[in-house]
């Protein structure tokens, strides 16, 4: 029906999470907080000869990309993502990249899903390609995601922190989840559980941030230049945190800029995934 | 902290629904399917000596609102609400008006609740007052929402159509929902039924309006002018449907001008309740 289809899907920076293995992808997921961010992923689909998967022009493995594409029976098409964020620094473009194909193929393809499905989809994509375990629903939440459970749309209960604060961050580089997730998870799940409960008795974007920046450290998960950042945003009066995964930090308000730093700065998006409109 | 809030929450047009009454109003309410317009209700809240609410500068007698205000403690809250939508047409504008208070008050007042906190009792409020069913959780959602179950967001799960359609609507009147809802739902809630069930299994604009367009008949809801004003639609090719509950006319796409009438338009809204940015 349509030629060619154009999908959005927010960046997220998860800030605490709780991780939850499970035989069954759309079971596995992560528990845990994090913020959406109007700095996503633009896919771009339509029907070709042969897959081709792009990444801001250049030829990509993205394997829950392609793994989305199988699902849905859309072997042949050219898949194009563009997105100002990086790659494999706390701010789920492989899952926004695997969310927005699905939506993007399902308008091309009519493949007749539901959102529920799409985001099911996609969450299973992910967490087999193990890149990630709560960004896709998040992602397809949008605002303050709160993951009420792990996993897709027919396990996880999602909330939300109420508010819409600029944000700031700034990355110094890669922090690879593959090995986090693949190591002893204990230590961190306790400590994100224990951010979870302190953050729904008092769901706020101060409070959301102050028990992230806790987490990195009782995770064991701080970087060096994170942890350098957030003593000196919080000796400007204040407070920041590190991005799971990545050597991020990221901050609301001017709190960045007032430290000294020159974040990139962009705002919460209220909503989740979103197709482009068509007229 | 913060003096003054604004909330936007979206404009919502049911399709069809089922009624699903119950004791508790947070069980209480509708499935169904409907789209959530970029035409909403903005709320600016802040405290004063005398609580006083206002829509469109005109003091304004809605039952949901001051519940709201009454269950978050907020009984010296000035409250003005804009909207372009008229009340009692099928938009919503009495759920709208009870979730973005509850989004500004929390804002104003620091009640400290999460969004689905919120959510709830703008749900509860609504049906308390007989206004609404489904509504609120529609509206909090964004873009085109499914209700698979009713009630709030404790115990209802919602879906989506996934599609951005452009929207022309016209209204030719008011509908009372309390007449309706507090008359015999049966054969209205055999037909939402059906119709809930066809568009799970074709999750498309296109077969949403078809579904819409046919319930109102099968429930007896439609009116002469929305039913003469389909009829015109459908002889221009296109397809229309009522506005449940209101004396009003939607298409998707170009449908009703096509047929010859001067609509008002507007766009899907992809995000659910939002507080606006304070900085």
């Amino acid at each position: 029906m349509t030629e060619e289809s154009t999908a959005f899907v927010p960046g997220h920076v998860t800030g605490f999470f709780s991780a939850h293995p499970d035989d069954d992808p759309s079971a596995a997921g992560s528990r845990g907080a994090g913020i959406t961010l109007s700095h996503g992923v633009d896919v771009r689909v339509r029907r070709g000869r042969d897959r081709s998967v792009r990444l801001n022009g250049v030829p990509v493995d993205l394997e829950a990309v392609d793994t989305v594409l199988g699902a849905l029976s859309a072997e042949d098409a050219v898949v194009n993502a563009e997105t100002p964020l990086p790659l494999g620094a706390g701010f789920g473009v492989s899952g926004a990249s695997a969310l927005a194909t699905a939506y993007a193929v399902n308008a091309v393809y009519d493949t007749q899903r539901t959102e529920n499905e799409l985001v099911g989809i996609a969450h299973r994509a992910e967490v087999e390609a193990g890149t990630g375990l709560g960004d896709v629903v998040a992602q397809a939440r949008g605002g303050l995601p709160i993951r009420l459970d792990p996993g897709g749309p027919a396990h996880g209960r999602l909330d939300g922190v109420p508010a819409s604060p600029r944000v700031e961050y700034v990355t110094f580089g890669s922090v690879s989840t593959e090995t986090v997730l693949s190591g002893d998870t204990r230590a961190l799940t306790a400590a994100g559980e224990r951010a979870l409960s302190a953050l729904r008795a008092e769901p706020t974007p101060s409070r959301f941030l102050a028990l992230s920046r806790r987490f990195a450290r009782e995770a064991d998960l701080l970087t060096d230049r994170v942890g350098d950042a957030i003593t000196e945003v919080r000796e400007a009066g204040g407070d920041a945190a590190m991005a799971m995964l990545g050597d991020t930090v990221f901050a609301f308000g001017n709190d960045l800029s007032a430290a000294g730093y020159d974040p990139t700065v962009c705002s919460v998006h209220a909503a989740g995934a979103t197709l482009h409109p068509t007229e």
